[in-house]
């Protein structure tokens, strides 16, 4: 279960940029709308638009509500996705290309850290 | 010359969020304003207006016309920009904290190259 996103879900997230560095990923979907499993490196997220979520990993679930126009930080994970709530998701995805230099993934949150 | 914009121009460039990786700058300023000479690590840039620029190194210029919504890459470099459009300028800036592993700067162009 490490597969890309733009391959899991290629109808839901598009590379609009990407080099040696980074790689830019655009996300949108609909109200009901779910991803397949799939894994993000050390991404910075902004929200275009606000939207709710439901994020899983293997028996965990986390909910969370975004506002639009913030910052946020999402750890290198894997996961799956569901538009929970009643309005279109809009985001961008910054992936950092060089591996994080930390401590294992069980440690870190499912789901955004909040940011600004 | 190896200024963080923030201590150069702290009212036009404002951290909206920092970790070890990366951190994200908000850059608001108005028509004839300048910045002061600065540095940039290499860093991905989000354009939320169209606005013109001027940027300067030395003795080298260039003007750049940025639409709203599009993704840039900046490759790290030291320089001075100018508002020459008749728009106010807001940007977010993903900075890269990690070195990049590449060539001298002398080959890096100056000011934003498009992304999407």
């Amino acid at each position: 279960m490490s597969a890309d996103p733009t391959q899991t879900d290629p109808d839901k997230y598009k590379v609009v940029f990407e080099n040696d560095r980074v790689r830019v990923l655009e996300y949108r979907d609909k109200p009901g709308d779910r991803t397949s499993p799939h894994r993000h490196p050390d991404t910075v997220m902004f929200t275009m638009s606000a939207f709710e979520r439901r994020l899983i990993r293997g028996d965990q679930q986390r909910d969370v509500q975004l506002d639009a126009g913030r910052v946020n930080w999402l750890a290198a994970q894997e996961h799956s996705g569901e538009n929970i709530g009643a309005t279109d998701s809009h985001a961008l995805f910054v992936e950092l290309k060089e591996p994080p230099r930390r401590s294992p993934e069980s440690a870190v949150e499912l789901g955004p850290t909040s940011g600004s």
